[in-house]
C-alpha cells in the first residue's frame, strides 16, 4: 500500500482562491483540509459538525455571539456544532480545517454565494 | 460558551515525556493530540482507526511492511487501520495526531510497556 505523504506549505502553494477548502486527507469520517482566507465570511453554524480552526499563516479572528478569538499561527481552536461564528480575516490567513467530511463551509447559511458544495482535492 | 485556543508551542512546552501522546483537543469523536517521540516505538496496528501524523518539528521515519515513509516539518500522512507501522525518530520529533478517540497508542501490540492507557489532557 503506497500513502501519500503530504507537504502543507507545498499543497498551499497549489491554489489562490479564497474562501474554497481544499481536502488533502481523509480518515474516519473526516476530512483534513487547506484554505486560504481573506476578508469576512458568512456567519454561519454546523448543525451537526464540530470544526477546528488550526492557523498556520497570519491572523485569524472568529467572531462568536458574546465574543471573540482570535487565532495565531501555530493556534487552534474547536467550534462545536451549533455554535454561530464569523470568520473574518484582515489578511491573507492560511488555515487547517479539521472536520466532518458532512461540512459544508458556509453551514446553515445556504443562500450565500460562497457555498461551495464541491470541494477540490489535493490529495490524489 | 468560552472557547479555548490552543498554542501548539506553548503546550509542547508543557511537557518532556516521550511516546505519552497528550490530548488537547476533541471533536466529534476524535482527539488531536500532541506527542514528544525519540527513538523506536513499537511495530503495531490499529484494528479500527485510521491515524493522522502531522510532524511540528524534527524527521519522523513511519517503516511500513513494504517502504519507509519520512515525514519532515509540515509533512503529514495518514495510517489507515489495519496498516502496521513503527514510527522511529532519531532525534527527538514533535508530532500530532488526529486520531478517534478509542484508540490506543500501541494498537494490538498490547505486551508493550510502551502502552498508555490513560492520557493527560492539556485542554482544560
Amino acid at each position: 500500500m503506497k500513502l501519500i505523504v503530504q507537504n502543507i506549505a507545498e499543497k498551499f502553494s497549489t491554489f489562490s482562491d479564497l474562501w474554497s477548502p481544499k481536502i488533502i486527507g481523509e480518515l474516519y469520517g473526516q476530512h483534513v483540509k487547506l484554505a486560504r482566507l481573506k476578508g469576512e465570511f458568512v456567519r454561519h453554524k454546523h448543525e451537526l459538525e464540530d470544526e477546528l480552526f488550526w492557523v498556520i499563516e497570519g491572523v485569524l479572528k472568529i467572531v462568536l455571539d458574546d465574543h471573540v478569538i482570535t487565532l495565531g499561527p501555530g493556534e487552534m481552536v474547536t467550534i462545536p456544532k451549533g455554535v454561530y461564528h464569523q470568520p473574518i480575516a484582515e489578511e491573507e490567513v492560511k488555515v487547517v480545517l479539521f472536520e466532518p467530511i458532512s461540512t459544508l463551509n458556509t453551514g446553515d447559511a445556504l443562500g450565500s454565494n460562497l457555498t461551495k458544495y464541491k470541494l477540490d482535492r489535493l490529495d490524489d
